[in-house]
């Protein structure tokens, strides 16, 4: 069982648009870095899942925008799992400022499958991932 | 009453991942493009936006990723409007591919919300978008 | 031997950032849809150049920004062919309002080599494609 | 007088293409990223320029693009600038593994220039940069 875990990013220009604020698939972005960064803490690369043959893909995202976060604004992505199948993950993810938690910007519901990368289909898991989560 | 509006759009490197498919997050710019054209179609420009001081912000979205589109391929982006409420529209936009319908990407429900660009917050949709929807 | 060729793009949200203009990095995504289009447009498309094991890798690029687009800008992106070697092709390509071709937002100068997508080292352009250029 | 600034940039997803590399016009975000975190290094960040009523605009990029980075790999971009005018910087910057400094992917030269964010025209640097410079 894990807490969560917390991965910061600063907004850069890239990251905003003409609106002033972030632009909204930006968000999908932090998260996904913030997923990897989370695997990579419990012990899981990418390396090893090539070397698995496995590779993650994402089958739906919901997310609420509540608030705009600005260009250089610093950001904590909070990072949990909330569920998991014997193919799929399910994280539940929150963007806040890195000053003030209570600060959201963002929320969003991420499910991740494991795919084979030679067939293109789901498939288990990978073990050594299972027993950290 | 409006029929469905089907945006084409072309798969290039910029939007697909080292995965071999579309970036997960480049559907969500997809969605956006179609939704200003549809805009556009139905006589409603960025330009008269701007004169009337209102913008329109992604409040959330729900996408549901069902097969992954590949770089160059041809995209038709479906819109319709679902609901509207007095600040907000919510469209539902399917992904397919422009030689088969059938053959569906990506499904996503977005709601975007009419906001007041000098206070940000929400106002009134705009009457000649009401009158035309 | 062939006239420029121009291509049009549409500035949507995803393009610009929070200085109010079209970021930067976009112009090489622009200036990227337009070669590809103009090798469609010449009779070399990705699928040709996948079955020939050959890719298209950017080997250097110098951009000049002379005048910054905005959101929801129509551009023509100007396209054509500057010299050729036995394994590249440098092309010059200037993006300008589509409503005034005198008002050139941004020039720039791309070298694009021919790489054998197997053993990923430069090999000869494609023989059809020569012919055409 | 400033040694080299060296940022650590992860390549993601987000960052590559299915060409199975990092897309290159990525390359000029990660430069931007650097810059910004150069600035606020040496003391200046978008707050102060704000303050100012000062904007950072990239006048001119130019890149040689050597070899390709890849997904998930760990980037040092090293930082530096070469001249400064009255109203402008030119940077040099380099794009290598965190691993091995001389497996070098890629080296720009990015002129920016300060505006005056009210009037969009060229003005004097800020004098506390370039009293650090």
């Amino acid at each position: 069982m894990h807490s969560d875990f917390i991965f910061p990013i600063r907004v850069y220009y890239e990251d905003t648009d003409s609106g002033g604020v972030v632009y909204h698939a930006s968000y999908l972005k932090f998260m996904e870095r913030a997923r990897t960064e989370f695997l990579r803490h419990i012990g899981y690369t990418y390396e090893t899942a090539a070397v698995e043959n496995k590779l993650f893909v994402v089958r739906s995202a919901q997310i609420e925008y509540l608030k705009p976060a600005k260009h250089d604004d610093l950001l904590h992505i909070v990072t949990r799992i909330i569920t998991t199948s014997k193919v799929s993950v399910t994280f539940e993810q929150i963007i806040c400022s890195a000053q003030d938690e209570k600060l959201i910007f963002c929320v969003g519901t991420i499910k991740v499958v494991c795919v084979n990368a030679v067939i293109m289909r789901p498939c288990a898991l990978p073990q050594s991932l299972l027993t950290e989560i």
